[in-house]
């Protein structure tokens, strides 16, 4: 694709962003993503047919910690820095997408591709703690259980942003008791 | 109130909740409720005025740890016995009021009041975790943060189960988990 056409991409993707997270998934059309972004009706479905495929490049996360832990960089490094990049999105409430994502799972097939993504997810923290244990820097835990705690805890902050403000000392929060709850006394 | 009366209210209470459950907040009327306790609207009516007076009924929680505390249990004690119930809550996919409470805390002035709420749950966690901290049967953590973990991983599994079942393992994990971030090594 040309750059030209990978920078509307991003900007669609961007803008569509806004718009699920203030309105859910429903009530946003293709419609509103042209009135945002500015883009004909054309030159929107040029990149995308459907809301629905616009909200799943959204979501998708085929990233993994493999990369880095192939690199052998230490489990508590790559943990910290994970972290970091959660804390902040904790706090940007106005960003959150949790009833997008909640509406958008109760739709018909969808259920089952957030399952997959939900088992993706679990995974692929499991491997980190796995490796943490291994290489000696996580104290010995249980790592499926550690793992939901972690994506959980971060769904509930996430859902109730909607609510309240979440302030940067709860989001702290989050991980420090993330970072004791693997490193413990280490 | 009479005993009968007191048995209806009851039985209000628990259809209410159902049709909260399933349907969240804003589609369920007082008609509905109605039709499914079998009361005419007078009935109904003698109880409660409104589908808010009734949803407040069912989530306010005044409950707190004081009486056991006073009671000089032990604060492991206090705590297991808690989580017990919560994890039965878990896995009682259907019976989750999250998208309720979610759709509820949106509108107009109840945000307030979620806040109120919210501030009462962390508070009664708090005083749990620092009772058991003195007492020397926790060990030393900052028990907001903690008191916030048990909350929002809380909230996270429940609007994660009106997605997908939550089973009986990941339930026993969110107890196990907050149980060992508690005692640790203990």
């Amino acid at each position: 694709m040309s750059k030209k056409g990978e920078e509307t991409k991003k900007m669609i993707l961007e803008e569509a962003k806004c718009l699920f997270a203030r309105k859910g998934f429903k009530d946003v059309s293709m419609s509103d993503i042209c009135k945002s972004t500015g883009l004909s009706r054309g030159g929107l479905y040029r990149h995308y047919s459907s809301t629905s495929e616009i909200f799943q490049s959204l979501i998708g996360t085929d990233y993994s910690f493999e990369e880095q832990i192939e690199r052998n960089e230490s489990a508590i490094k790559i943990l910290e820095d994970e972290l970091d990049f959660l804390e902040k999105e904790i706090i940007q409430n106005e960003s959150s997408l949790s009833l997008a994502i909640y509406e958008y799972a109760n739709i018909g097939d969808n259920r089952e591709m957030f399952l997959e993504m939900e088992t993706k997810a679990k995974k692929r923290w499991m491997q980190l703690i796995e490796y943490g244990i291994v290489t000696g820097k996580f104290q010995s835990v249980n790592s499926e259980a550690a793992a939901e705690m972690i994506l959980y805890y971060y769904q509930g902050l996430r859902m109730w942003s909607r609510i309240a403000n979440i302030g940067e000392n709860t989001a702290n929060n989050y991980k420090s008791i993330i970072i004791s709850m693997l490193t413990g006394g280490k």
